[in-house]
């Protein structure tokens, strides 16, 4: 069998295919996916969903002209393959390979850059109005979906769009989901719309009904006065309507045909139009069609099974072991809440959820409501945890700031995925957190050294007299022995794990362990390092710290962060309160550049954020050790 | 005439009160409001609207045990002086009195701290589940402008709530305005359910209209197999029935005994209820009646005329001057865009929107959008200027990091209100934005020393092929010429304004002034101080600033912004970089706290931001100076 998709490098080489070859292409397109994905790991369900919507975009638009922006991003797979990206598809998500995500850089098909949610209206009304204002004809089209359209910035979006009536077409991708089932009343409404034949089918109906009415008749003047009230009934998707779109739908988002007329449609009507598409999420592979949440973001799997791949180690994930001790915890205080904003898989909420339905809050996405809803519950006496990844906490920094430390809540942040993420790249590393929420008043902010740790803190936070951030990496736990009973560690207090004159090192989360691995071979080289772990990001442990940096002088600092603003400057700032000025200091985390995508131990050795770059960094020049002459050796024999 | 506010000593004390007593109350509470404002300033046009409101609310709900959350919190005066604090109302606002926001530790009666838009009904929403859980019957109720409904974390909660079906009461407090007139979709429908027969009474004449149908007729059976849709006719604002809340309304804002009676019944409905109450902004003082956005939030005026009193000094406020500067660089290029989100006369964008009304976008309070359609602008090749205040761009932070600074676009954040703003207190003060914008990469920041330098940072801004925040204060500017031609300033360099070899003070912003005004009696003490102005927060103009620090060994950071991950932390990272260890910095800015209200120069002294603050830290014992002799002495007379 020959291959159609290998004819393709542009989208003008399926504008004059047949709907047989189309559908013949689809088939190779899932297919592709799959296969790679299944190497890869990636967002294999979503773009399943979005195969026939994608093939019909570029026979109806001209994604060189046109502007397409996908929102959220992870749909957009089948579209970098119509865009001359299928000799790269196998690098997907990898190290200086193509990204999971529209990438400007990328393509000149990629209008836009997307990561998080409910982004997309937004910059489509941007460059709405920017053609507008050019004098230019060309369509922009946002493709978004049910559970983006939960957040409220795509709602502001609308409404603004709505206001002013330019030519902007919305398709809304309707899976009824976002990664899990989707929430909201919002979803229930575009629920009847799809099953409700008064919504999507009652217009024929009506309108024939009208007509019947006889001239003249009292009826028939009331129907006449009342006509713009009418219109719910013979309008589908009111709601929008209302917000001034221009209803479409909804249609079968696998019938290419269907939606070529239906997006041709669109792109006559006059001012925003919104064009429902039904999609089913998984789409064409029977695994993720029963699975949708396991295979929305899946890592390497087996095609034949859909088994996914276990990445060997044994070690519990530190979300594993967040998700076992909130339960714990809320086994015991029936204060506890747990809040995801449709993250329940990825934070780890799955058994709370399971267990203590009542107090587990799935708010949709939607992290500024959830963080001042958290705060509201706080304010009247209970101990709300808010399981928010680092990067989708950027959404919410207001709400910290306001809601939650002005007014000192005990709120608990359970930041998952703080540091490199991977795979996912820029848009999803968590590697702001520290600096975003270090200056904002009567917040603390601790990162464990291992899972053990990390549950010790999460009962700390949740027992702390005001917010508290807990920062923990993606992946796997350290394997170390897991206390039984939770302790609640001294606020503001660090620990010393290992002695040593010659230097300090302070590290924050997982650098520690890194950080002692790093020690062994310094003391070979006639280095002692002492080591503390920081523990807390703040308060820091300055009485600590300050000991050992007035003794040893030379102190390096480690985080899994960027440095402007980080755990180092917080030192430097301990440094300069305290009126320290002998003591050389060097900082090790990432610099001021957004970090690419690829596997978390590539990233770290780039940044030097492993054993062997600390040993490099305290071998530096910089730093000046008693035993000079040793040291003089080693330095000889490494330059 | 006895005073019947002066029996008001709790919201008990109006329970008995007859509907007459009440009007009278009212007319006694607008008084002591426009009297008092008149002195203090504050937010005039919106509590007038709300006085009849706040006293059904009252009637109707027991604040001390309900509770009622103010959206903005900028109209709860009527609230406060009925609440036990009409005592301490003459000190509105003023350093150490009472509040201009709701704030729980003033009154139990102030459920939850507010002051940036919309996030009441989250807030309560989280009382209300928590009410649930414990099982008590008391009711929550968030009062929301339709201003502060148009902020996309509004409807998050609703779409949430609607979902939940929990029992909550939010007031829809329609007054057709945020603080300008209001912007986007939502607001004609509003508009349309105040005027339009059908949406408001068209139901009773349905309902009687179906109820005269003929049994057995194939209308009505029609109708009943339709009766989903029918909802349409017989409900009004359906818009919000499809979120799930049950709508009651319109009523008039401004009639007691309507309003309680429609929020006993919203007492009683289960689920969610939003009650739409339609208020007049300023009502009862004619010249806010006539002038809304002038008197939203208003300075000291004189009460027989409604003239604002002129706060003496003639020099032109930074607002003025980025207005003006904005429009001179958008006649040479009509590239220029302005965006505001409701906040034209704030920012100074009235003459740039007058001049260019097809350039200028009022996105509503909406900062989130407004930031990532500015991204989508700059895509597409224009160059949009988003003058959002400091402390609201705090709303955007994930869409300045991934729709601007990820794609480097050039979009240019005029933050006003950069630093302390006085009166408005602890929710307006602009005093994070170096902390949460230093982090990004791509990100320059920009802060002028006066409004001449302010003229040319926005133009080099406007022309920098990235992201740009320009920070500058309230109030105004320094009286300085102003250059007839824009000049761009090389990005990163800061300039040396006075030379000196004891110390260094590298001063951003508006403490430039102080800095030099203190570096006289420095010089009179025998210490020469160097003085550079930053300019660029970031990037550092390292070379300026080592070589002097090199030479002095003493430096001294001020800025008008919170010490942690400021200003100073940048020059402790810079130090770091460079391995410079032989320098002593001391930093001056603001604690790890939040700032109360109060006048900008009161705040500033406490502070130590002022110049007499930068003298006694110069004069510490942190610092060694050559000139040993004479600082000793100088030393032992401070002591």
């Amino acid at each position: 069998m020959t291959s159609l998709l290998k004819t393709i490098y542009s989208p003008q080489d399926i504008q004059n295919l047949s709907l047989k070859q189309l559908k013949s292409l689809a088939d190779e397109i899932r297919d592709t996916i799959i296969q790679t994905v299944a190497e890869t790991g990636g967002h294999l369900a979503p773009n399943l969903g979005v195969v026939e919507l994608t093939l019909a975009l570029h026979r109806v638009f001209n994604s060189a002209v046109d502007r397409i922006i996908w929102d959220v991003g992870h749909q957009s797979y089948v579209h970098k393959l119509l865009t001359g990206r299928q000799v790269q598809f196998a690098t997907l998500r990898q190290y200086g390979g193509i990204s999971g995500f529209p990438k400007p850089e990328e393509s000149i098909h990629d209008a836009f850059a997307t990561g998080h949610s409910s982004t997309s209206i937004s910059a489509a009304l941007g460059m709405a109005l920017a053609r507008d204002l050019k004098g230019d004809p060309h369509s922009v089209v946002a493709v978004i979906g049910d559970g983006s359209l939960t957040g409220g910035m795509a709602f502001e979006a609308m409404n603004h769009a709505g206001h002013l009536k330019t030519n902007l077409i919305v398709v809304l991708n309707d899976n009824e989901m976002s990664i899990a089932p989707n929430v909201g009343a919002l979803s229930g409404y575009l629920s009847r719309l799809r099953t409700d034949p008064m919504y999507s089918k009652g217009k024929d109906e009506i309108a024939e009904l009208l007509q019947k009415l006889p001239h003249g008749s009292k009826l028939l003047k009331v129907v006449d006065r009342l006509k713009d009230s009418f219109k719910y009934l013979v309008v589908p998707g009111m709601l929008f309507e209302e917000l001034g779109f221009t209803y479409l739908g909804p249609v079968d988002g696998h019938d290419i045909k269907a939606m070529m007329t239906m997006l041709q449609q669109a792109k006559t009507v006059s001012g925003p139009v919104l064009v429902h598409v039904l999609t089913q999420k998984g789409r064409g592979y029977q695994p993720a069609e029963e699975n949708p949440d396991r295979f929305h973001g899946v890592g390497p799997f087996d095609v034949a099974t859909g088994t996914v791949k276990k990445s060997g180690g044994g070690a519990p994930s530190y979300t594993e072991v967040f998700g076992k001790t909130l339960v714990k915890l809320a086994q015991e205080d029936d204060k506890i809440i747990g809040i995801t904003a449709a993250m329940l898989d990825g934070t780890g909420l799955n058994s709370f959820a399971r267990e203590f339905p009542k107090r587990y809050f799935d708010v949709g996405i939607a992290e500024q409501h959830a963080v001042t809803m958290a705060a509201g519950m706080a304010m009247t006496g209970y101990r709300p945890v808010a399981a928010i990844y680092s990067t989708f906490l950027q959404r919410a920094y207001d709400q910290v700031l306001h809601d939650v430390c002005l007014q000192n809540l005990p709120v608990t942040f359970a930041l998952d995925r703080g540091g490199l993420v991977g795979d996912d790249g820029p848009t999803h590393h968590g590697v702001f957190d520290i600096a975003y929420l270090r200056n904002i008043p009567n917040m603390v902010i601790m990162a464990p050294k291992d899972e053990n740790e990390l549950q010790h803190m999460l009962k700390t936070a949740v027992y702390h007299s005001g917010p508290v951030a807990v920062r923990y990496p993606r992946g796997n736990g350290e394997g170390v022995p897991m206390d039984e009973e939770l302790q609640r560690l001294p606020i503001g207090k660090g620990e010393i794990l290992r002695e040593g004159s010659d230097v300090l090192l302070i590290a924050t989360g997982n650098m520690v362990r890194e950080t002692l691995k790093a020690t062994q071979s310094l003391s070979a080289q006639g280095i002692e390092a002492a080591v503390i772990n920081a523990r807390y990001v703040k308060p820091l442990d300055e009485e600590l710290i300050l000991d050992y940096a007035r003794r040893t002088k030379n102190v390096v600092t480690i985080e899994e962060h960027v440095l402007m603003g980080g755990f180092g400057s917080a030192v430097l700032e301990l440094f300069e309160a305290a009126g320290l000025t002998d003591v050389k200091v060097k900082r090790i985390g990432i610099p001021d550049e957004f970090v690419e995508h690829g596997k978390q131990n590539i990233l770290r050795a780039n940044y030097g954020l492993t054993a062997e770059g600390i040993i490099e960094t305290v071998l530096s020049k910089e730093f000046e050790f008693k035993k000079c002459r040793k040291l003089k050796a080693v330095r000889g024999k490494r330059n």
